[in-house]
């Protein structure tokens, strides 16, 4: 074997088809399989990254060495392309088949049994999976979740790059920052005492560098959070599609996100179908109100509708002085089964009851709380405008209570209403006009209610006058927005203050100074006093987009080498003991070692 | 001013050209600097991302507004673009002129001073400059190189992905490695007593991907080394072109880097040109004899000469029972004053003595060490070669030392001989057949020289001979290269050992075993006894190859927001103290507080 040439290879094993019958190939790959016929036929399949080939072996000395060799090893096989006797046409490959002259052993796996079986690796226990996750993603189906994130993440890249947007790293080891998740710590060698960071965005940067004039900033980050897993959330690293846009406002922001995402998700998705700009705008105060929910999932097509004043009097009690809203779905076919356990899913997960009825196909008020609508019913069907054959699901409570079990009434009710669920496409939509302030419920007094450093809508102006009482300061807005796709969030995003002056009136709003201000981020707050462009961006999940495109439902299935839900990494095993050695140069201790806490 | 809506600009500060006379245009941008001709007349230059443009004020009104405003505020102007009285053609811009209608200022500059003008930031205190970076970055001279960057990286993965390679971002939590820099340790706070580690390099990583089957990767990959600062080092995080490729070999490699780098080299460089495929390979015993070096210049058209048979026994000291090299330049027109600081220069960066005589125009030896060579003279001209007009310099000791002394003769001889030192181009080469094993100085018994999991040519056989006593082991050589432009290193690579039957020979060499092997990498060697392909790969150094493109001598001037040599980040306060609460929740405590150690 001379290493020193490109010789391993004529041909991938994805490659062959009829045209190539006859001609004098070489493949190498991992030896997936070999089924013995006989003494003197055998057929082995090798995989490589781009398929799988059949090899046949005719001879007793090919089946001797194919037998001999343990599945998973890598192996070079020379010989001629023939066209198959019974073809495959589930394979690419699968017209043909290799007749070997040579076989060369590069690689023996030394093990006869292996963990789990490559093909089948997603039915292995997690942590198996993950300890030999070099087998786990020699299964095919595991690979082509990792390949499918290589690809958007680059289809993004060229994207972004073609809106002419400039990708520019920014630093991993940085400082800590006073709010927002836990940092993980790097202690300074140099500076005994101190320590780094690392970013849990690369927020304050890439503000910075709208101050250091540059004008189109995009950036795939890692991310750092060090916080506790969740289905959608890693624990440790995570990317973000950091994008920033000086001399620029929230419309320049939706403006490119809707130009670059839609052909992705379309071209990269399960689903072949995506929204084309412009994607809807819901006001926030819209959202709650129509979809009961900030993240709605515009596939499916049911609104909430409000009901207080038809049946917040018809005698049923726990619609009294409550506000009442109603999910109508006309067509309705689910049974009582299913009814029942919609009820108590929503439930479950509300924390709150639902209620229920149906107009059927009569026009007659039946099932659940039927009884206590009869004497209403000419009113309640022209208030909801029902026709024959509609459920109606109603939730009751405080105002926000309402809507948000309804919100999570119409998320449950989608998959028992096909006909109103057009589950196969990516739906996006912008959730706009976030309130700048709210009323704290432990203060009782006005608070930021997101991210202090939006932009509030109306700037200086609309803060003065709030502050001279001439405005309600609950009734102002920041443009500050979530992108929303398919009911999942994958992105806040906001006009950046970039105006101290501003910074300082909306603080004094909540009974801060200059100093507070300046407090929390102190070099990009210098930098704005320095001028600075009006600016404005947003950071959509790339973890989160891979999930929605994949189909996954677990984060760990879209990143090469996850750690588990413990911050685990079981096949390198990180976190582990360091050497005393390496503490004192870092002049630190532990004050406490040994099992998880 | 409604930030809602695009509308902060028409065009951009760098667009306008005379087919735009008579346009309505907005700008936005930094005010850079304001003339005041008189009360009604002044030029205000008005800078964003893309260029400036001049903006002439003709009224008492706009004159008194740009006046009081500081520099660098964002300033928005709407206003009809005009054809220039007096042109400017060093400027793209410099035809026309925006006569201004309205003016809004966007960020007002609150200092009246800036700590160093902008556009000459390079001449300030560095320390000032890191501290305000943002005004730094603002200067055109200094952003250019970040562009620059930025626009390397993306055609190194624009071309790389052309190759069908993959991009794959591998953890950045992960653990700690026996070998090699030091690591930057980061607590766990789920696992007290145990740490992760930023990774030096995803070495592992990437051959562990090679085992998953993945086929062709790279990553522009973070790389992070707990190292002093260097001039082409900086502290904290760097960035390689990362690679490998899979059933793959040492031209495989080669291949690859001479088609993506040459071109890229050829357009982002401060030189137009550089070399074409295939590039020079060169072992390293060649590359010691020729050019004293294993990262030869080749720019350079100096070679060593072996004058030890001529020189040793004339009589001069120095040169008996030595190995003397010559370095001969035709056409030398050097003063004798360049000579002598010639010799004093290598002394310093050698420790070794260099000696010279030449050649006159009349055939005599003269100058240096001429009187020792006069009896020998013409077995010297023949043995060396010389016509008349000729510098010959001269090293001498052990071999090596003969050697590296006139490899340093060879780069401090390119300045002062034009004619034999093209310097505007990039020549790269290959260093190629490094051994595998040396004697160890301290030890006087046989270690390895290199990276011990690098493939040996002749695989196990070889080993199995040496370790026979059939074959020196000295005489074994690694298919481990390097990658050389202009005379600096970008990069060391490898066929890597996959198989771990051969690594177990190659340690038992040096007196190790399978368990020496296992304790190095486990997760990697417990991948490769699952069978792997055998694979190659390398690294380039993005941060070396911008600075060579760039023809800056300082890292710091090639990265966004590098921190100092002190491995401070001083614009964010990096590193810092955090807080009591942040150490706690970690378990761990610092030993040892206050000043750099």
């Amino acid at each position: 074997m001379d290493n020193n040439k490109t010789f391993f290879r004529t041909r991938t094993c994805g490659e062959l088809r009829m045209e190539h019958v006859g001609e004098a190939v070489t493949l190498a790959g991992f030896l997936e399989n070999f089924r013995e016929v006989g003494a003197t036929l055998g057929f082995a399949v090798l995989r490589d990254f781009y398929g799988t080939t059949q090899v046949v072996c005719e001879s007793e000395e090919l089946v001797k060495t194919f037998k001999t060799l343990n599945k998973e090893s890598t192996v070079q096989v020379s010989g001629t392309v023939r066209e198959r006797d019974s073809k495959n046409p589930k394979l690419p490959t699968g017209d043909i088949e290799v007749v070997p002259a040579k076989i060369e052993v590069l690689g023996r796996c030394r093990h006869n049994e292996l963990p789990f079986p490559v093909n089948r690796s997603r039915e292995a226990d997690e942590s198996q999976r993950l300890k030999f996750r070099y087998l786990d993603l020699r299964n095919p189906e595991v690979k082509d979740n990792i390949v499918l994130r290589c690809q958007v993440v680059s289809a993004l890249r060229q994207a972004m790059t073609g809106h002419g947007f400039m990708e520019i790293t920014t630093p991993i080891l940085t400082a800590s920052s006073p709010e927002g998740a836990r940092d993980y710590l790097v202690p300074s060698r140099k500076h005994p005492g101190k320590f780094y960071a690392l970013p849990q965005a690369p927020q304050q940067f890439k503000q910075l560098l709208m101050a250091s004039g540059f004008d189109k900033y995009f950036q795939i980050a890692p991310c750092f959070r060090d916080e506790d897993a969740r289905g959608d959330r890693s624990p440790g690293e995570f990317y973000q599609l950091d994008m920033e846009m000086a001399f620029a406002g929230q419309e320049d922001v939706f403006a490119v996100l809707e130009d670059v995402l839609p052909p992705i998700f379309a071209k990269y998705g399960k689903y072949g179908a995506a929204s084309s700009a412009p994607f809807q705008r819901i006001s926030f105060l819209d959202a709650m109100e129509t979809y009961g929910s900030d993240k709605p999932d515009l596939r499916i097509r049911l609104k909430l509708q409000d009901a207080t004043a038809v049946l917040a009097g018809c005698g049923f009690a726990p619609f009294e002085g409550q506000t009442v809203k109603a999910v109508c779905v006309p067509g309705f076919a689910a049974t009582r089964k299913q009814i029942d356990k919609l009820c108590a899913d929503v439930e479950v997960q509300a924390g709150q009851k639902v209620y229920w009825f149906r107009l059927d196909e009569n026009g007659e008020i039946v099932g659940g709380i039927a009884k206590f609508l009869q004497e209403c019913k000419g009113q309640v069907v022209e208030a909801l405008g029902l026709q024959p054959n509609t459920f109606v699901g109603l939730t009751a409570g405080k105002k926000l209570t309402a809507q948000k079990t309804g919100g999570v009434l119409i998320k449950q009710l989608a998959p028992l209403c096909p006909g109103h669920f057009d589950k196969e496409r990516y739906e996006f939509c912008w959730i706009v006009d976030f309130p700048m302030y709210e009323i704290g419920e432990e203060s009782g007094e006005l608070e930021f209610c997101h991210n202090p450093f939006s932009m509030p809508n109306g700037g200086a102006e609309i803060l003065k006058k709030a502050a001279a009482g001439e405005v309600d300061p609950l009734s102002i807005t920041a443009f500050q927005y979530d992108l929303v796709c398919n009911g999942v969030e994958l992105s806040s995003g906001a006009v950046r203050n970039h105006d101290p002056e501003i910074m300082i009136e909306a603080f004094q709003l909540v009974r801060l100074g200059e100093e507070d201000v300046k407090a929390k981020f102190p070099a990009m707050y210098n930098a704005f006093t320095y001028g600075a462009p009006p600016h404005a961006g947003i950071a959509p999940g790339v973890d989160r987009m891979v999930m929605l495109l994949a189909g996954e439902d677990s984060i760990r299935e879209i990143i090469p080498f996850p750690m588990n839900k413990n911050a685990q990494d079981l096949m390198m095993g990180a976190p582990g003991i360091v050497e005393q050695r390496q503490l004192d140069e870092l002049n630190i201790m532990c004050t406490k070692t040994g099992d998880e806490v």
